[in-house]
Formats: C-alpha cells, structure tokens, sequence
C-alpha cells in the first residue's frame, strides 16, 4: 500500500515517459538501397522536425503535471478519470507526430497541420479539465498552494487558446503554423528565471 | 530495500501504463501514396475505435487495480503469482486490439469480435482470482477495509458476466457487441458520484 | 534524492516491465487478405506459445529479482554493473522469442531453439553473478536475511543448470526442448505451497 | 504528493528503463524464407554490435544520472528542463543505433559512424550542462557532497572530449572508431575498484 496519489503520478510518469520515447521509434530507419545516406538523413527533417516538437510538447505538459501533483493532497475517482483522459491524449501524440512527419512538404499537409494541431488543442483541454477539478476539490489547504493554484489557473487558460491559434493559422499556412508550433515549443522551454526578465508570463513561471 | 506492496504495485504500473500507451503503435499511419488524406484517415475508424475501447479497458483495469492494492497489506508468492496472470492478460490486449481494427468491416469480424471479447473475459477472471485471493489472505485487518473488500467482491463478478455477455452477442451480431463494448466503457468512465445519482451501481463506485 | 537501491529497483521494474510487454508486439497481426482469419490465428500457435514461455521467464525473473533486493541492504558500482548485465539479457528476450515463433516448425527450428535457450542459460549465469556478489558484499546483516540468502544460493544454482539441460536437449529434439520448456515454466509458475506439498523444492520457494 | 525530486527521478528511470529496452527492436527478425538461419543471424553481427554498444551508453549513463541525483537536494524549473534536454539525447539513441547496424561494412558506414558518435558526443554536453547547473544550483550543503561535487565535475568533463576523439577517428577510419566505442564501452562497464587497480581513473569511479 503507497500514497495515494503516489500511485497516480507513478502511472502517468510511466506513460509520459512511454510515450515521449515511443515518438523515435516513428522516424524511419535509410535502408542501404536507398542511396547516399546523408542525402537520406537530410531529406526525413519532417521526421526530425515533428519529433522534437511532439518531445517538447510532452516534456513540458509532464513539467506541469509534475508541479499540479505538488498542489494535490488526495484522488478522487473523478480525479483519477480526468487524468486518464489527459494521458489518453498523451499516448496518442505519436499518431498525429508521425501523420505531420510524413506529410510535411506534401499534398496532405494541410491536414496533417490540423490532426496534429487538434490534438494539442484537446490535450491543453484535458489539463484545464484536470487542473479545474484538482483546484476545486483535491488541494493541499495551504493559503500558499491556494495562492498558486489561482495564478496556475489563469495560466493554464492560454494553453488551449495558443495552440487553438495554431491551429486556425494551418487552415491558411501550413508552414506559418509549424513555426508557431517551433515558437511555442521553444518558448515553453525556457527556463521561467529568463522569461520573467523579457516580462513575459507563462504556464511554466509557476 | 522498498516496501514489500511498493514493488509489485510500482510493476504492475509499468505494464499497465507500457500497454495502454502501445496500443497507439497499432494505428498505421497512412502513406503519402495512398491518396487524400482526409478519406484515408476517416477510413482507419476502426483503429480509432479500438484504441478508444482499449484504453478505456486498461485504464478503468489500472484504476481498479490500484484501489485493490490500497486494501492490501502484505504480499504472498502466490498473490504475485496471480498478480502477474493478470498483467499477461492486460499486456496481451494490443494484439485483439489491432486484430479488431484489421478486420471490424470485413469477412473476419464475427472472429475478431469473439477473439477481442475473449481477452476482456479471460481478464476479467483472472481479475477475480486475484482479488477473491488477496481478499482472503493479504487485506488489512481493518473494519472499514473488510466491508470495503466485501462489497468489492459482489461488484467485481459483474465484470467476466457483463463481457461474457458481449462475447455472446458477437456470435449474433458484431456490431450490437462493439455497441455494447462501447456502451461499458463510457458507463465506466463516468464518475462514480454520476452513477450513483442515475441509481446505478459499478466496480468503480468503490 | 531517493534511498539507494530505490532507485535500482525502480529502474530495473521499468526495464522488466517494458520487455514483458514489448512481447506482444512480436506476434504478427493477420491482414485482411491471408483469408480465412481462425485459420491464420490458428496457423500462429509457435507465436503464442514463445509469447506464453517469454513471459513466465521474465515473470519469474522479476519475482526472484523482486525478492533478491528485500534481501539487499546497499548498492555498490559493482552492485549496480552486474545488475545492467542481468537487464540486458532481460532486454534482449523478445529478439530470440521473435526468432522461435519464426522458425519453430520450419527447417531453421533447431537454430531457433539453441538460440532462444542459450538467452536464458545466459542470463541464469548473469542472475547468479548478481546474487553471488550481493550475497557476498550487500546484504541485510541480519541472521534470518544471511539464512534465507544461503538457501536462495543454493535454489539458484539449479536455474543454470536447467535450462543448460534444456539447451543440450535441443540439440536431439527440438520438440522435447520446447516441451521441457513449457515443463519448466509451469514449475515455477506454481505457488510454492502447491510445490511444497509434491514434496519439490523450487528457486521461487523462498 | 511525493518528494520533489523523486518524481523527476522516477520519470527519468522510465524514460532510461524504456530506451534501453526499445533498441532490441530495431534488430530485425530473419524470416523462414531467408536462407539458412545460422548465416542469417550471423550475418546480423552489425546489429548485435549496435545494440551492445547503446545499450553500455545508456546503462552506464543511467547509473551516472542515478548517482547525480543522490548529491541534489531540490528541482528548480531550469533543472527541469535541463533533465529534459538529457532525455531528449537518451531517447533518440535507438535511431542512430539503428542507422550504424543497418550502414555498417556498406557504402554509408562513415556517415552512419559520424551521425553514431555525434549523437553521443551531445548527449556528453547535456549531461554536462546538467551537472553544472546542479553543482552551481541544487545540491546539498554538506562537505562530503560539494567535494565529492567537485571530483564529479573534472570527470565528466572526459565524456565529450573521448566521444569526440571517436567522432574524429570516424573522419578517417570508420572500424578504428567502432573499435574506439567498444574500448570506451568496455572500460566504463569495468566495476571502479578494478580500475582504481589499473591504476586509471573514470567517471564511474565516484
């Protein structure tokens, strides 16, 4: 018998980390009849490109659940079914990864932009959904945690509506919406210490 | 040197959350040859719908899985042992999984459907097994666990008669049966406190 | 910061549990068009009797790895290299379980099966490497835990030496080694008191 | 709720326990209408190599990332990300190792080396700028860890510069800097009290 929650943030950990290293197994492994390996390896930077993303994406939502858990005192079984939708979106990034990778520079990429985006979108819903439940019925009933739980909340807003942005822009530019989709990534990954010296706010700056 | 329960809990975990996020892996991606991608992907519905199911089924699995052990105190070779057929069952599902997807719409369903509702079954059972086991030799010595553990028992052999009952179906008709899968999974993923305002009772509803 | 073998413990379940599932993904999914679809599932058998035997290997290895470390007071370097040796050999088990369900029943069988068996003759050696050098430098300085450590060494001895037995046997008869396997798999898949009452002693028969 | 840096320890093992299980499948599985098995798996030595060779990286990274982590006594965001960077070289392993097994001996070996090396020589200045910003940020304050810290930090700064020796080597002759690989492999699997022998010293050797 563990904590409760202990058990919770081991399961989503185990599939946060799956699915974050099942994305490599989608780039496709130059055959030697193929021809020149370098001319190979150049012309998949689609794979290579959506890959990283998809690692970004993933490796920052885990960053933020990671510091929700640290707000959260005890499961609720309706907890334990929003995070199960959460991770439900989490498994299925490697599909629309793998969709944009393929048909990046094609007839389809327009599509691809919007599969890919949507996920996104629907992900960032699911963690508002999450966060929402969490803050109403499961915290810690510190006035610090329920200090940050309220700044957490109103950041957690923009997720949705950014990548919501993005994914209007694929409807226009697929190319503009990838780099948004760079810019977000990179922005995200920043450490929270350098934003607030640009004077910008974000999930992340907890 | 972990908590005896902490190990077999922190596997289990591991096979849970590696055979819900495998399950995504099974999806193919289509190919840029194969024409609009739009019409493509609405074809694949079936792989979408067996992922879905899937999910749901380990997940609720993972859900109850995890409130078993929050009864149990101690463990036994013999619980491992259980414990483990269990998880050969759980790590088994991405095969009827994508065997339904390959074939829900074509010659082969009627076996697909039986072969895919055979797995829940046999899951379901080898569940029982290791609760009705655990439930006698491992549980807390607790009032309130006891009468928790009881009222488990009854509502755990609801599960092999309910996908007994679809397994049944699948021989009359195929598509009643994936309804009927479709139905248990949203009637387990709904929150308990939903459930028992409806009037209802599941294994959920701890 | 965690406690010392915590951590190794939590690795090494992470490494069990992923080669345990990855299993499944071995066994081919029958496409539309290979016909009628029982007779393709059926065809299958070598496929799941690897996936079964795999399995219970890698079960019963995690037991005994499980076990092992209660008994495990303190890492060393040395501690934590011989145990990535033991992992690999873990890790490595889906290649010759893909190999056997390839070939068994076709002219390569014999190979396959010298190949699947050597695997576990290799890491029954690697299992005892482990358990001597912790027995020796890492041990609970309690004199139950030194007791028990003594018996195990003994049980362990006899892993090697079974599936060596396994091995040779493959050599003659393919289907006698595959059927000495299935023997030796539902063993140790046996609770220990069963075992007990036949009057047999088993590695898992703590 | 757990530890703050339990958590990021156990996704971290996750992530580790799963790329070192994932490079077993790029190993492909010779089919009965092959040939002779025997020559076949042979044949496949490039693969058998690439495999061992990764999986020593991986290992023996696990266990420095494992040790890092027993002298931090808290997260930062920064950190966060930093780990993040880390995983990100991790996870990628299995396509480069995937590329060197299926180019080696062929026309594209000397690309296939250099993407091999160049993979390793990165994820050697990530660990590096990770461990940096731990020493300078979040370890313990205690005399034993800052000098242990210290030690650690003129060590690991050998990682880059022998993967980039082999990254070089490769330039010129792609089988000396595989041969190079497998030293370093070979010598970081050593256990320290061997090497302390030898009269050399290693990262491994805290």
């Amino acid at each position: 018998m563990q904590s409760e929650t202990a058990r919770v943030e081991a399961f989503s950990d185990g599939v946060f980390a799956i699915a974050i290293t099942l994305l490599i197994l989608e780039i496709k492994i130059p055959s030697p009849d193929q021809g020149n390996l370098i001319v190979t390896l150049l012309r998949q930077w689609p794979s290579y490109l959506a890959f990283l993303l998809s690692f970004a994406y993933i490796g920052v939502m885990w960053i933020n659940h990671h510091r929700m858990f640290t707000l959260i005192r005890r499961c609720t079984d309706a907890l334990l079914v929003l995070n199960l939708l959460l991770l439900l979106g989490v498994t299925a990034v490697p599909f629309p990864t793998a969709v944009l990778a393929a048909h990046l520079g094609g007839p389809g990429e327009r599509t691809a932009a919007l599969v890919y985006n949507s996920t996104f979108v629907v992900i960032a819903i699911f963690f508002n959904l999450l966060w929402r439940y969490a803050a109403k019925h499961c915290l810690l009933q510190e006035q610090a945690a329920l200090k940050t739980a309220q700044q957490v909340s109103v950041q957690y807003m923009v997720g949705p509506l950014m990548y919501g942005a993005c994914l209007v822009t694929a409807l226009f530019n697929v190319r503009a919406s990838v780099a948004a989709n760079v810019a977000l990534a990179l922005f995200f990954a920043l450490p929270p210490t350098v934003v607030r010296k640009l004077g910008l706010g974000q999930p992340m700056d907890q």
